[in-house]
């Protein structure tokens, strides 16, 4: 804590009234390196998504609904003020600024971590202030900081990718040719692995590597630390005449930049390389085209991503099976011990790369916090009672999966059996939809939270997310929300070859957290006078645990939905099973 | 169509690329009366809503989804080319002219007719044109062009309007305030008669008078033809110091404005007011501030709405119990003649003022037009089977209904049932709504609309309107839409207080309409951790014909709404039927 206080001396000393640390790194990446981990650091609240403001006295952070629970346990005691993102009555940052900054005050931060989208709207409402953006007071304080990461760079064969570089490459250029712009600037970490088909592991569980990217109408410029990179790779490189560069070189490359038609991506690109081209040259803002692009997934993607599922499946199921078995007799099952099982089951599967992000495994009341993950001191240990919620995935050079079962570990009320039903029944009316071209994840998030919302009760998140193939767990532009949140760009149009995530769930503070998580693929259902008919395929197969469902309170075509979709389940792991294993399937997704 | 042809030659000797003639008055009125209605003069296309665009060698008429089938069959034959608002590859308007026209091109209309918006949007888009926005080429064919319309003004006692006059005007003077703005001038005919609980009757079925307002500091001044004004209305104006002007002298009174901070509505305003003050003042556009307090009834107005639906209720059961009855034995039931039957059941209750629209009472194919109305040329005899569509309200001093029920006629057949008892799920689906504070109809419009789309049917409208009191019977800013279609303004969040209708369908061209529409009153549901829950109740009370449902489709929890509603139509409406009448209501609200 001395270190907000060390920050907070600097900003008296030098005027400046506030000072932002987001959760970014140059490239405005949603999971960071730990040499990004600055908000963490100076807080200790370890999630995933937060903004820290500081002002000389006080000390502020935001965070989103996933993360309000555990948030307030990891600050008690701080002088840090928790700020609920999306409560009624809680301020946005730019709110709060506008709320607490006088004319002239000076608000600082560093440039090269905020996305020029978010300044723009801050010194948008605020016009009166003035802004410092190369202020890096966390180098400063942050003593032992772990250095920028380092990882080999490899390449995802064809065979996985479905599409080479230069056909990406060239649809860029159509691209760029139709809207006249000479220059592409392409910072985010997703798109560029994307891009280029090759990988890396510079991010924990998210297989990308630091880089920067100009697309120019002969060239394409790769800035990356060329340490990073090996023979077979080099030679790859220079087989599709990619121009290699220093990483550090970037922002001194920027600055040659003169009289070029750019394209950027004002909520991926930072501040500071929009300072060192503003001038000089002709901007054009709009979303990176390769995020619509990476986001449908072409035809032999999908096959390979429903092959990774069918192993996934097979990983889970066994998982579960070992659950529910050992826990009758063994006293010894914990959070991370059934965790560390679960990575087990997972890397005997083939092509299996890692785990795709910290598993959730979330006993009780942990349950709760949506994205808790056990240490050693919350380390519980399980009974033959209540709720394990089980949040997971794997990466596969096929693809990546991410699946949330919560299993009834013993016997459970029948208001909890009420609960886990209900968010069954939101899944299955989410899975089912049937909807016009057109029609964006705003539309259907009701279908899904409806079911939740006649309890009188939230979730405070969103209903589903879009998932990388061997990239970020969590990918724009699709989603399911029922408000538009703009810096989250997850309010797409729905399209085919789009897989998002549906994954409902009721959080009671103190008690328990239920959540279900299958991932949909995006599918075409029929075109005829009234239009084009859209619809989903669920390619996420594990049991729903039936010892959790009062059956009373699902409707007739509820029931058939379950039990088709625990008969595809059945069909599809049981070849891969044990007999034991197999007998206890067939039991756990037997017809109700 | 010479009338076409005389503007067409017009244009062209004048050398005008293209004419707009909307569907409007100078308020941007959705009804309008008889004098502006030259798009259907030109045409003899009789929908609600469409916009003819002219070029000197063609004719372009765009209206939307409600009325593609009706457009088609009275333009048969036409040199007109019908645009289908909304469907895929249609263009917009706007994309039309950008298409059509080149640099330096004229495009020409009456700006009085136009609203704000919309010439704003198209100088946008087609920086590269000419605007002419003072060319009334209709005055100078239609010769026998009806005059403005003259009605007397009543006033709606304090009993029904529940606010009086002063209290309103305070309301809004507090929202200038807030504002810092010292002129307000309000244009739609819907909000002053609000404003000044005042009706009159210069548009059919829409209890308005064409007027102008301008709220100051201290003053409010009312531009009106003052020979509606009686002495009982003269002295309530004196009263209230509201200050006369005849209607003609509003533009030049608005050039004389100076150095004003005016608020108003881009989307209300007409054109001609613009650039009547533009220069000479500062402007703030912003939503008519009485447009959102108009649509939050107010406790006496729910309570009066909800009488006023009992006795519509009370109407249309006798009006069904007539049809379902006459339809045995007569051969003489027609669309005109059972349409003139339903208004004598609404005139015998007490305060009943007029329809509020044109009834849509279609029989067969008809029904599939969404808003056909029976003419002596196309009017069809009934006969004991097919449905009959009847979409149909009454204005009381209590309030305005709007209620659509769908009768089988005779036996239907197996296809004709599913259809029915979709869109019966659907109407259920939407009723039950449970949501958080901040949602909006385009939240909530695939309930309705989820169980229609599953058949791969989609109905081409909205699911759903506001309802004003005693007012238009579509009224802003709320509604049930998938889709923002800005200039409908029916997006907003929903407000307890709010009263929307639920009203989807399934139309067949060429075979049959099925529509069923209640009207939902939005209420507050509880309070919590959680945040604020809404959901509707529903005030419309008539039978749903349960001779046209298949009782097998409907879940448990659908066949519970529909027996909890049937009951709730019973206890209601059976104190004021005669005895058979009772019986039959009682077989026909009986528990399924």
């Amino acid at each position: 804590m001395d270190n907000i206080k060390k920050i907070q001396n600097k900003l008296a000393k030098k005027n400046i009234s506030a000072y932002i640390i987001p959760t970014s790194d140059d490239h405005n990446s949603e999971y960071i390196s730990d040499h990004f981990k600055s908000r963490a650091f100076l807080t200790g609240f370890s999630g995933s998504a937060g903004t820290l403001v500081l002002t000389p006295q006080k000390a502020y952070l935001w965070t989103d609904g996933r993360y309000h629970i555990q948030a307030s346990k990891e600050l008690e005691g701080k002088p840090i003020v928790l700020m609920k993102q999306g409560l009624a009555g809680v301020p946005t940052i730019e709110e709060f600024l506008k709320n607490n900054l006088k004319e002239n005050d000076v608000l600082a931060f560093d440039g090269k971590v905020m996305s020029l989208a978010f300044v723009q709207k801050i010194t948008k409402n605020l016009p009166f202030i003035s802004i410092r953006d190369d202020v890096d007071f966390i180098s400063e304080v942050w003593v032992d900081r772990p250095a920028l990461p380092f990882s080999f760079l490899y390449k995802l064969e064809e065979f996985y990718s479905g599409k080479p570089f230069h056909e990406k490459l060239e649809d860029i250029r159509t691209i760029m040719h139709n809207h006249n712009l000479d220059t592409y600037i392409l910072s985010s970490l997703e798109d560029q692995a994307w891009l280029y088909n090759l990988r890396a592991n510079d991010i924990l569980h998210t297989p990308v590597f630091l880089a920067f990217t100009i697309i120019e109408n002969e060239a394409c410029h790769l800035f990356i630390h060329t340490k990073k990179i090996d023979k077979i790779i080099e030679k790859y490189l220079k087989e599709n005449n990619i121009t290699l560069h220093e990483y550090d070189s970037f922002y001194t490359h920027l600055k040659g930049l003169e009289e070029k038609r750019i394209l950027l991506d004002e909520n991926k690109i930072n501040y500071s390389i929009y300072t060192s081209i503003a001038k000089k040259n002709d901007l054009c803002f709009k979303q990176d085209p390769t995020l619509l692009m990476k986001s449908i997934k072409n035809k032999k993607e999908i096959e390979n991503i429903i092959y990774a599922h069918v192993k996934d499946g097979v990983a889970f199921t066994k998982f579960m099976y070992y659950v529910k078995n050992e826990i009758k007799d063994s006293n010894n099952l914990t959070e991370l011990s059934v965790t560390n099982e679960l990575k087990k089951f997972r890397q005997n599967q083939e092509s299996f790369v890692d785990i795709s992000f910290e598993t959730i495994c979330a006993y009780k009341e942990h349950g709760a916090m949506m994205h808790y993950s056990a240490t050693p001191e919350t380390n519980y240990t399980l009974a033959p009672s209540d709720f394990l919620l089980v949040d997971s995935g794997g990466h596969y050079l096929d693809g990546t999966t991410d699946i949330t079962r919560t299993l009834a570990l013993g016997e459970i009320t029948d208001i909890q059996k009420l609960h886990f039903t209900t968010v069954l029944k939101s899944v299955i009316a989410l899975s089912q939809a049937v909807f016009l071209k057109g029609v964006k994840g705003v539309n259907l998030d009701i279908l899904a939270r409806g079911p939740i919302w006649k309890l009188l009760i939230d979730y405070k998140c969103g209903t589903g997310h879009g998932v990388g193939y061997l990239l970020s767990v969590h990918e724009a532009p699709n989603g399911f929300r029922w408000q538009i949140v703009p810096e989250r760009n997850d309010a797409a149009t729905l399209v085919p070859g789009m897989i998002t995530t549906n994954e409902p769930g009721i959080y009671l503070e103190n008690k328990y957290g239920i959540r279900i998580e299958n991932e949909m693929l995006c599918v075409e259902k029929g075109k005829n006078e009234f239009g084009e008919f859209l619809g989903f395929e669920t390619i996420t197969y594990a049991p729903i645990d039936l010892d959790a469902v009062d059956v009373s309170l699902l409707t007739e075509p509820e029931k058939e939905w379950l039990n088709q979709y625990h008969k595809k389940v059945y069909d599809t792991i049981n070849p891969f099973l044990e007999d034991h294993e197999k007998e206890w399937l067939k039991a756990y997704t037997r017809a109700i």
